[in-house]
């Protein structure tokens, strides 16, 4: 007990936000980083946690009520959906079982949402004004070399989220409580480009939820500081088509050669690169190749990902691999079609959403527990939802082996893997029923939120003034 | 007549032989032409051609019943496979329509013949010891943007080549003159790699056949010239693998990208073009380009096309390819595969048999005449059959659209194109049966051929020296 | 003679115009030669030559005053330039000697015209109203890799054609005939760029010339067929020089690389020789290429000599190369400046005066004769001045060492160099001796140079439909 | 006092070695700098420096002695030399001034040491068995883009060295402290390759130097951390000459093009760099880059620098960028010279000097104080004789311009570098002084070094496990 309320005391005196990646974000974000701290210290985030992770009957029902899901029927379900893998946007039969008990449990089902097939938005029916509680759901699996299979167990997401929301939804009903509880079947989370979840925030789908929650796997169990960030760098997905014209081969001055086009673009990033701030990572692929070699080819394409720490460089950097396509064009007589997908975006990580799921994780046995707080990482992938929507990821030790791994799908059958899932479904249940229950918890998530999202716009801002692009001088003759 | 033998003496005047491309051939294969002229002058092939076109009532029987079977059925089945197209290893439908007509006029058919699923070859069951007369049938359709079809005409060369095969074996059987006939079934001549008559000459398929005589459709009624030649080039198709390590995007330095191996490669032979003789065409596409642009491929390949007027120099040129694949494989720290297949060599064109053949399809009515001889060409594509086995490709006039057209494909179905079909199937029996009715035109045919044979290997042999390669001293340094 | 005779009728029977050397020009080429044919063959130049090397004694005084110059102090001072090279626009020596001969002979001398300090212009003090003959005078030594050398004899063409203009000179003034002479010196003709001849010619200097002669050292004695044409090609020599930003090693970000401006410009030329008319040749090196290796360098430059037979085509090789340049800047984030030189260009081959100038040589003893006349080339190399003013390179065999060589230098000094300049310095004498006493001689060589001019604008014309530039589409999406 | 007793205990508590700059450095170096931190604790240099820094006659007086010399003569030298700046291996008037001052002064000088014609070695002719006190002395200047000039106060670097040295020398005469003063004069530092102070000490002049001083020009002032390390990473320059053969740009196939060689060396780095940790540094120039564009190029050559913070991967890269070279000439076929000028290392930073150095800096006024230690650096920039010999670089403020400025010239004449310059003199008289004087002191420095230089070893080794090359299996077919 002293020893925690020394290590709160720590806390608030070293507060946490620990987010740029680069000196030069660092130093641009200085300012925005000292208010950050500011605003975390006045949250009071230990005792706040020490306060609603404290005695309360209605909670431990909620939470014990998510575990018996689990136990009696949505570990089942996890390992059914782990045995049928189906890659992104072919979840067919995945989506068939979550809905079908979804629908059996008093959620309407809306299927196909933003045009995706294996999309869905269920609603629970009993719902009532007040908090919208959300959960999103995946469930594609990975594709192999041998077979596709769920190497991020993605196949335990769908029950997981289930088990919190039907725990909520039917604590909300028969306590009166107001609010209503939404999940959010998003699939082709594995599938890089276009972004499913970017496509489903821009078609309104995630309109009226005050919360999302989302399990994941995990090689261990950690809270991520409050702050931005993403996992894996912001990244901007591009793809360059060329066309040319064709001509037989031995008539090849009669054609101009698309594929010629390509190639120069991969010249040119490679010449790019050492004019590139360091943590940039750029990586082509050849998506179209020509498709006979006796003639010139008058077609060919490529995929490109850009990434970098923060969107501002980013943004420099692909214009200049788009100038680099378009140099590419102008000196082969070619002509490029440059069509991008923003694909990842840092996220708001919010700690009065991260520290009590962590909290409860830590209460209810998760193992492998890291107490340092990790870089800040949002509760989804592309930011989209994750800079709008308050929510937390709940990501328990869930497996013993690698991501993208065929041991984490075996865990996923396993007791290392159930015993996670059912510790994410409980965690979840407890942040959700803290937010539709305790209004007072709900305005410091909201305050947090609001004042993240606050500087996060003048962290962008600072950045912009943070990349001068040199001058270059007209040349002068011999 | 009176210019016809005006026409016969220019013609020994000024011998035809009319084969090398380049300045540097030509002055390599002056004592080879020379001779050459010789030896085509000595033939007296006027006389000849006057005296084989003569007055025949045999050979006019044997030319009518190929007319009659044309008309009868033939016309109608080459009909039938133009409606029908199927690519290259395909044509299973076409190949069962031929064999079936084979086996039920006397042949016995072996398919699958040099493990090819639709090649075959069809023998003559009533064949006696003696000359055996052989037919190449092709039957494959072109790939196109919008469907199938067939822009060659392959769709006719099956009945064209059964008639003229038909009416030789009952003429040998009725006349009980000593001979044989055996049709091949070569299928797939419209993909480049791997060239099926190449296979099946190696497999042994071709042993024993005396001449080989095909049609093809054509846009004139022409003969080539004596010789060595191929339409387009002496080929070689060479596929390049490379491998690599893959590594995730982030931490790219633990990979070895096998894309840049292939992209080195074209940069190199983009390189090399300026210091290769200008007559050099190299054209590549790339077949694997990457799988996924968050990885480091592991594996990239591209598929080049080298071409040059004669053999020798394009394995000097193949042998810098090579080489430039094995520096771009040493600059990235990948590995490279090199496999190549000889696509494409000089044939030997015969002219005791192109002038008979033509002098024929003249006589029969063929429309768009072209007197002056044409460049050397052999009857097959490869020159590995051609260089080896005396042969005539006949082509009437068939159709007024251009090659690998949908124009083409129609006239395969109408007047000038059943006309043509019609022609081709007559010569080639008139040329059958003088080879195989006269010993005499016989032995003057093995004489040139076996003259020609001798000529092209001495002319390689002085290519041999034709193309010293540049010594490159070692560098000193500063 | 009656082979003679023979010949003449041979000559007008197939006249010679064997200009254009790819088949695209042939063919466009094609009513244009028809027309010089036609042109050529109304001039009935065997017979005029016939005529004009016939019996004259004024002429032959002429020639001897030319051989006696040459003989008693023009081969002296030959040879005392060939042992002084001095390289292009540095040639002070040499002028001095050359110049101070003229002045003590009757001659005005101007230096330093069109701004070049070694170009001078002598004019006859005497002179009358009347003609204006003409002579080139080339005095600059080449670059060797031990020291600088005379390996192309210009140091005997002024006073080979010193011995000329001053005969003529003497013989206008003392047989009163209407006419001046004046001798160009123009220095540098060794350095490609810029282009001497061309710029004096721009100045204004040839003003006021109606014909021109000028000797060359030669491997063999011939004259060149009529019409347009050039030694080796058309040519453009193009500098490009790229600006980028500098910055240290180690902040490579902050820069921008010129020098990979200059990479991706000879990367892009590489690309683009495949979709290039195999005649073309392109040829480029690095002049600067960055100064120290740890900074980014922010300046390179690169020349480029862009050759093709013609200069139609020509054009459309050079924009494709400034493409190349400007899609290299665009993509490396370099700015690049393009200085184009045009260096050379078809210039008018007039038989009326290759044929007397050959005939002359011939008669007076040339040795290596090739009666075939070669292709057309103009008496200077830029075509600028050629394509203007009528004029005649002479040519007797001078040497039987190669171009360039230190054998061609030594011949300059020896019998065979020495019997070829005083046969040179005759030629050019008889033939400017025709121009200035036989007017309807003069008007034959205005009609001939009339007609190839005019027919030289048809030519470029028709060349200019010859080659179209393929139509490149928009590229679509996936 | 108390204030300085703490820092002294929080010195030993958190000890400084602060070396390793790459995640993987630092991980592989663990526990090398584990041990490193046990030795410098046990030197309890705190309590070393406070000790020797004490109360001490003789030590003032040779510390007054060189600030008279500096007050009375040689600031005026140096100011002198100021003004006639000399770059690298040309400084003759610098090394006259410097050498005829030391030869008054009772030293015997040899020049030409090394063979380098500017390095010069001079040694105290009273000198004693005993401990040799080195000095080194460096006097080029920089080439400006105006003018050459001394923007990084080399200038100032001799006269101070002589301060010091001379007044050691007289305390050893008159003290007869045993013991010798030995000089050595530097050339061009500012000259990047050959590395003069590695051929030096490769010559041996080094040998018998027991510990060396060295002033340098300084915008703050200073101590750096023990350990190893260098100011801009461990360099590698290599030159790569590619040799081809000639041939007429139109008839180019006869050639092969060494400027091509240098392309696609530059191409093969750039496609690299994805491949390479992204703290490596390459960057070259072209040094030649062929001479005319009319001919190909036979002769074409690069300069590259290497750059990374160990030497170890640096090694690994090097080797890459060697086969870089060689897949260019494989591929171009030409050939490549490769030769590697090692141009900077990692030195031993050694604290027992840098400690004390820094101390009678702030003791004597020094400027601009940074009281924490700055990254291990060693006292001279080729880390050869820095991993052989101790020694300390002694910079006190001495310009408020930025390094290889106008303005850090401008200030080597003025007020704050005399007052730097004199401070170094008397600093380095100082810490010679205790070396030659105090066994105790010379015992630990002895102690610290050969610690550093036995951890240095090990840290290398531990760094090659930490680098594995990844494994690249043989492509298979299609």
């Amino acid at each position: 007990m002293r020893l925690a309320a020394l290590a709160a005391l720590a806390a608030l005196a070293a507060p946490r936000a620990r987010c740029q990646e680069t000196p030069t974000e660092r130093s641009a974000a200085a300012d925005v980083i000292r208010r950050m701290n500011d605003l975390e210290r006045s949250l009071a985030l230990p005792q706040l946690v020490a306060r609603v992770t404290g005695r309360d009957a209605r909670r431990d029902a909620v939470v014990a009520r998510a575990r018996e899901l689990m136990d009696r029927e949505l570990l089942a379900m996890a390992d059914d959906i782990t045995r049928h893998p189906e890659v992104g946007l072919k979840e067919e039969r995945s989506v068939r079982v979550l809905t079908d008990y979804l629908q059996a449990h008093a959620f309407d089902v809306e299927t196909g949402v933003a045009g995706l097939k294996t999309a869905f938005v269920a609603r629970y029916r009993k719902g009532t004004p007040g908090p919208n509680l959300g959960v999103i759901l995946e469930y594609d699996a990975l594709r192999g070399t041998t077979r596709d299979f769920h190497g991020d167990q993605h196949s335990a997401q769908g029950p997981t989220g289930i088990a919190a929301a039907l725990a909520l939804a039917e604590f909300l009903a028969s306590s009166k409580t107001p609010g209503t509880v939404t999940l959010y079947g998003t699939p082709a989370e594995e599938i890089g480009s276009p972004q499913v979840k970017t496509i489903m925030y821009q078609a309104g789908v995630f309109k009226g939820a005050d919360v999302l929650v989302r399990s994941h796997s995990s090689t261990g169990t950690r809270a991520p500081a409050p702050g931005f960030g993403s996992c894996c760098m912001n990244i901007d997905v591009v793809h360059y088509t060329f066309s040319g014209a064709p001509a037989h081969q031995l008539q090849a001055w009669e054609g101009r050669d698309a594929l010629m086009g390509v190639v120069e673009l991969f010249n040119h990033i490679d010449a790019l690169r050492k004019n590139l701030r360091p943590e940039t990572r750029i990586q082509g692929i050849i998506t179209e190749g020509g498709k006979a070699p006796n003639v010139v080819p008058d077609r060919a394409a490529a995929e490109v990902w850009i990434r970098y720490p923060d969107q501002v460089y980013l943004a420099q950097v692909r214009e200049r691999v788009n100038d680099a396509a378009r140099g590419a064009a102008l000196a082969t007589g070619t002509k490029v079609r440059i069509d991008v997908d923003s694909a990842a975006r840092d996220g708001i990580s919010v700690a009065s959403l991260n520290d009590v799921a962590f909290a409860y994780l830590k209460k209810l046995g998760a193992t492998k527990l890291e107490e340092d707080p990790g870089r800040p990482l949002p509760y989804e992938e592309t930011g989209t939802v994750a800079t709008q929507i308050p929510g937390v990821g709940v990501t328990a030790h869930s497996s013993n082996g690698g991501y993208h791994t065929f041991e984490m799908e075996a865990d996923a059958l396993g007791e290392v893997g159930h015993h996670g899932f059912v510790l994410d479904a409980q965690a979840m249940a407890a942040v959700l029923y803290h937010y539709a229950a305790d209004p007072q918890y709900r305005a410091v998530v909201t305050r947090e939120f609001a004042g993240l999202k606050g500087l996060y716009g003048e962290y962008l801002a600072a950045l912009r003034e943070a990349y001068p692009v040199p001058a270059v001088p007209d040349p002068t003759g011999k």
